[in-house]
């Protein structure tokens, strides 16, 4: 499969692609401060970029749907006098076998605009015509095109029009849409399966719990559903992000490790923020030296989490194993070089690869308003911290209360940090998906950081991990292309044979009509 | 257990007590109208009464509880500003073998006052002390004290105050406050047994289905989950009062299904009000004909959903087999009778039986705001109908558009009648517990009109149906009495010995602390 022409897109093109698949999870855990939005900022504006790839992503796969809407309910579960809203989702029914034999494939949308993640989810898209599918990628509300109130502007004005943006109210969108796509089309017989990535993977997985009657199974890929109040360390993000360096290179680990003391003592200086702007090439002059550690930390978890094998490409392109070459310009940086110019070196293949930046913006609206950050002052409370002692960024404590305070005074929403182990389990998480759970694949890549906060064992004999020691954030999603290594061709493989058994199950016991 | 001294409670009160404990379900279905909400409105008022049984409810079971206070979010699943509520729960901690050993017994509050169902609901005080459980009783939010905005007053001023109240919400209000009382008692290891009747035994069914992961088992009883759009037919309800009817007589089933056009065709003539109004004794002249049909209509609904082997108590006293009571009457009239006067002296048994009613009063406030109207006009939407051939009642279609007006109309609100489907299961119901379920009882006697829309036979080794050929509405779970048949103390006995088993697997496999 992955060897067929028809998936050798352009590497430049799966590469610029894949920078918004990796920003689906776009919440890279900094401490919380001022300017922890930035990146989220940033990639949310490219997230919410509305319509097909432009004229920058030539050769994008442009994979045939038809673009509907539907009418959904701001507020499932209460019955306030709100104005419904309109759900975009992509439709495809070419390859579909009909309503007595084929299943759907149902994408779990995610936190940005929905063409970016079907263009970037091209093994739901390579699957169907195998499995007879008929493919739907929903829209999550409060992103792309499926605005509350008619306009992002308004939807986006205040906690109490983004109140309805949470992952309950999503979850019951898809269970919605779903049942009357199958009344419409006659299909309730037709079996669904679930895909998701990254919080959309998370989406899948709570769908499996929480509306079983709805699908029959779910690919769950790189997500971090554990990732709340102490389920999981709260340094496994950065811990990760840290062996993924010192596993390149233990003095390149060192040198960032030391980095961040040089940069706080330079940026007390006098004209030390000068100086560091000048050493980083930025745009204007640093207000603060954290900034900086800011700016570098984001960096350094957003190669973590695209670690992938071959080139790829984010604003700005990566080669392969993009960290080794982080590390590789870092301890091999001219001699006499500071260690400040070293870690210019090494980020600068995130920041520029190409070569083709003369300067560097730090992000231009940190206080914008943006989808993420509301859902992780909400619900999406996920604690994050690094260690003094196995992390390379600077040591921090996770602060609650600090974390609150922040979003009191960005979005005046208190946080529920312990709303989201209440609804969808916390410690008891996986005790309830072993009892009550069937069908579910959660896949990982031992490189991106997220898997520390995802389900990286067997639950049950039908909820399994596929794990890859060389992998990173949600790859088997992605579009085959010649450069697949073998240990994701397996992977893809063992994916597709768990989704067959689905299906045979299904088809062979279960004749009456599954519900809905 | 039954005929210990401790549980011969005297008769009178068992019987004033149950009453509330009927009234729970307290939706007859009948025709959709103005006059609809009447029944609903005076047993409404009932379960709301605060504080224990009063004077002239002597000797009833005085159940030992601290009664506390837990502030609740109005909307878990927007965040709104909204003010928290605080919900009212009761809690025994008497029994409880402490935290490393005695499970949670709890109680899935219904649309009422919860001190009541407290009293109306032995079986868990009774059962506490063998199990060395600690019994929480939570009230439903919008019911009882506990109102949002302070005061039922304002919580039950428009459809916007009214928004909040809904099943999820409820369901989450439970998940809550289990989780939060287990983390504060350090009895997050102890496992909770969920325990309801009607409605409340609904919310226990849902919250198996929708919380896995907070409590291991539920006793559900006289729940009709199945009572939602076309799952079963509209017509159940109706065809099992009346065949309540007919197995005590075939000449009562037919006067009563007579009395319809006789009573009409009265309404039509010159002074036939008036006839009416003095044959049946209402208190104020009868303003039309379907008025006395629907407090005819209500009488045997709750006659077959309270036709216990033994006397028992609604707001009159009724006798043991009341409807055999009421054919009697009916059957037996002195010679010369006429049509109506027999079904006068019938129902007089529901209404006035212990002959102290001078004159009947209609209800007086049949447009009052109504908590259950409230939910059967927004997602509770059960569909009924009376079939010509097999009812005993008029005939008539289930009709959602006149419904849908008239919750318009009364509530300013739109009904989503695929809603609860969708949210937990219609034609999939079974299936969906089936594979994903575990550890319920559905128990069910078949004199309840509420048994058709339930589950009645086992779906897995560990979803059970325990169905009593003679019982009626949630008999099982009310206190046990010197009179309990044989076939009601095996029925419980069962129950007991699959609770047990719940708690012994749970003991005996799962030592690692259940979540939560």
């Amino acid at each position: 499969m992955a060897n067929s022409p028809k998936f050798t897109f352009s590497l430049l093109i799966s590469i610029i692609v894949l920078y918004f698949s990796t920003a689906t999870l776009s919440s890279p855990p900094v401490r919380r401060s001022k300017h922890a939005p930035r990146f989220l900022g940033k990639f949310s504006r490219a997230s919410n970029i509305t319509g097909r790839p432009g004229p920058n992503v030539v050769g994008a796969p442009r994979y045939r749907y038809e673009t509907r809407y539907f009418d959904q309910n701001l507020d499932h579960f209460s019955f306030s006098d709100l104005p419904k809203f309109r759900q975009r989702y992509l439709i495809n029914t070419e390859y579909w076998a009909g309503p007595n034999l084929g299943p759907i494939f149902f994408y779990c949308g995610n936190e940005g605009d929905i063409e970016w993640f079907a263009a970037n989810t091209g093994f739901v898209w390579e699957l169907a015509p195998r499995f007879g599918a008929m493919i739907i990628f929903p829209e999550h509300r409060y992103y792309g095109e499926s605005m509350p109130y008619g306009s992002q502007e308004v939807a986006y004005k205040n906690a109490s029009t983004l109140a309805h943006l949470t992952a309950e109210q999503a979850l019951a969108d898809f269970a919605v849409l779903i049942t009357e796509l199958k009344r419409n089309l006659s299909a309730q017989a037709c079996p669904v399966v679930l895909f998701g990535g990254s919080y959309g993977g998370m989406l899948a997985a709570w769908m499996r719990l929480k509306y079983p009657h709805i699908a029959i199974g779910a690919l769950v890929s790189s997500a971090p559903v554990l990732q709340f109040e102490d389920v999981v360390p709260p340094e496994t993000f950065y811990d990760i992000v840290s062996n993924d360096f010192r596993r390149e290179s233990i003095s390149c680990f060192n040198t960032i490790k030391e980095s961040w003391d040089v940069i706080e003592s330079e940026g007390q200086k006098t004209n030390g923020l000068s100086h560091l702007t000048e050493t980083f090439r930025f745009c204007r002059k640093l207000e603060s030296a954290d900034d900086l550690s800011n700016w570098l930390s984001s960096a350094y978890s957003y190669l973590a989490m695209g670690d992938y094998p071959y080139p790829a490409d984010f604003l700005m392109p990566m080669p392969g194993n993009p960290i080794k070459e982080v590390c590789r310009k870092i301890d091999n940086s001219p001699e006499g070089s500071s260690i400040l110019e070293r870690i210019f070196e090494g980020v600068s293949i995130y920041y520029n690869y190409t070569g083709t930046v003369d300067c560097f913006d730090l992000d231009d609206d940190p206080h914008g308003m943006n989808g993420w950050n509301w859902q992780a002052c909400t619900e999406m409370v996920m604690p994050f911290a690094s260690s003094k002692n196995t992390s390379m960024f600077p040591a921090y404590e996770y602060d609650e209360t600090s974390d609150a305070e922040w979003c009191l005074e960005s979005y005046h929403v208190k946080p529920r940090p312990t709303w989201i182990t209440t609804e969808f389990g916390g410690h008891g998480f996986k005790n309830a998906l072993k009892k009550f759970g069937s069908n579910i694949i959660f896949s990982n890549g031992l490189l991106d950081p997220w898997s520390g906060g995802s389900v990286l064992e067997d639950i049950s004999e039908t909820i399994v991990a596929l794990v890859t020691e060389k992998g990173a954030h949600h790859l088997d999603l992605r579009p085959a292309t010649a450069d697949d290594p073998d240990w994701l061709l397996e992977q893809r493989a063992a994916e597709v044979e768990l989704i067959q058994g689905w299906l045979d199950q299904y088809y062979g016991q279960n004749k009456a009509v599954f519900d809905m």
